[in-house]
């Protein structure tokens, strides 16, 4: 489970739908030991993190921050990895992102949790700096 | 809609759950128009199908096939593309999937189909020669 | 061979001269069975479809869409691919292109027919409509 | 600077040389705001990491967690990142490494701080189990 | 024209058949001034030598020196990029390859000499050793 | 040692900052001998070249030539790989950078010298056309 030293508890709403990204590991994305490197399984939850903002904010969306990342076990050459990313908190322009990802063995369809984690995120504006998340689209979306 | 002249019809089979991958557009799958390109395309169509097929037959799996793939309109740099992978015929070794993908404007939410095409699978064994695709996995995993 | 169930027979044009694609299959496009991935395999054969097409209407071009395309055996690392695209069909604006792939045993020179398939490419003007195919050009290339 | 929750204070050494990498930002490397992708960042990051956490153990090594990680402002396409890692902890297996990174404006050289992250990382045997980081290979490195 | 300060003349022979590569030149090959980046040039320029010269060895070889090679004008992105590579050269295990590239404007099939080099090859037994080329291969080959 | 045929022998000034580059070698840049390629060791040696003269000249800069560079021994999967480029040459507004490689064994920490080149440098301006290198810049750097 993600734990974050984050006390930002202002607005935090529910997110009834996830943003889901699928990746079967080949050896390209591994290290020599024939393991999924780190530093591809960070780069995998910061994309769902990011897709899953820029759905909810409509619009540019950088990272300001990852939290504490925690890797359970590795994740093999010729598994399957699906992440899932929730945006948990929505303030005036920053966001926070929930990463969870789980190792699906192909032969069997046994899957276990493997990663999770959790990122901060900040909508932007075409200069870079900073914008207000629309709160009358945000209304919008949640009727529809 | 995908269309083939594929016409075996035996043993076609209702597959409820899809395999969904989604792709952010960033510009190192683009060609110089700024568009994602096209064997870009195919080749994220692919490993949709290679999921959907490998996760029925619980094993491994080639592609023997792809039959008629359509683009309807251009995917541009920074849109997603989200594709929709599903099993939609069973024979004794081979299976036929069909893939489809909507592109996201992420400003806006607005999304319009762009992708539809067709793929042949087959389940192999060690050797790389057909096997069959076990029917008793097949019961269980619908009844559960 | 390529089949296809298109019958767009109007100004069928012999082309003489192929497009060339030669590619080693090294370990970062193989899937973890050790074999050249089927969507890699399709991405090779678009890129080689557009060079060809490109050389053609002299201009940009996209893929419309892809006919069957055919994967005889797997291609292993290791093993050279080479690819050859020809134009077999010009219309107004749209083009059909024919792809075949030999895979080479690189320790024996023999030689085995791998993939075939077919692709429809269209000329388009800077907005992304379909454009014209300069007949002239057309000729003076042919009596160059 | 990284900050993080981990009181891991035992045995906890100054390391003398750093671990350094450089990258050009190249368009490949970015979003579609051209500015390198906050996952691409933190894959460079882990990178890092893991080269400097190898040498020091003199063995395997895999990511256990990565703590928090702050972006400060984006690098730019064009812009050189160069990244120092450090082991700034080592356990009986377990080792922290922090790892900085600053951008460079090539045109005039003027650098600015851009990531701050700290990452564990744990020493394993060939069945990636943890094993102990050796005393003896500690003591004569140091004393080289 | 590459010129280098070889002067290995033994065994010098014509080779008929040259290795032939195309590469379209996108977004994801090019530094930030949108033309080719040299390094990738150079790898695009390896692997060309490299075929050529295991065609000619039938079996592993590695590259044991690069001699010069000149870049004379920048690849645009947008531009195919024709590689042609010759085995030059055949001692008892290493061979000489020289490779030229043409870049070709798409929209007009203007082309232009933009880089010339060659490179020492050696042709090398399962544990890397050199080993010695066929005389009886060639021979077979030459006549076929 | 890298040997080349220049005799570019004006203005030749000593540099005393390198810039230095790691990389691990992981799978997806080796061939399927399971070393490195040559090819993507030209590449990571260029970026080391370039980066070392953009630091120089401050402002673009692309390459004009490499001269010969030496293979001495190859480098293995999971090993890592230090590049060192130094400008050792500068001219009106050419660089000579040479680069040295060595590998390490991540388990014993040995080192091996394994590749050396030399690149020559040219500083351009927008158009693309050959700049004067600023002496004033190069002063005062070396008074700093």
């Amino acid at each position: 489970m993600p734990q974050t030293d984050s006390d930002q508890t202002d607005n935090v709403q529910a997110d009834s739908d996830q943003t889901v990204l699928i990746e079967m590991i080949f050896p390209e994305q591994t290290n020599h030991y024939g393991t999924l490197f780190g530093g591809n399984a960070l780069a995998l939850m910061a994309k769902a993190a990011f897709v899953a903002a820029i759905r909810r904010a409509r619009g540019a969306v950088v990272m300001a921050r990852s939290d504490r990342v925690d890797f359970a076990t590795p994740v093999r050459v010729g598994e399957m990895l699906e992440l899932r990313a929730q945006v948990i908190r929505i303030g005036r322009s920053s966001m926070s992102v929930t990463v969870t990802g789980e190792a699906e063995d192909m032969a069997t369809g046994e899957r276990r949790p493997v990663l999770a984690g959790r990122f901060e995120m900040v909508a932007v504006d075409e200069a870079g700096r900073p914008r207000a998340i629309a709160k009358e689209f945000l209304k919008k979306e949640e009727t529809a």
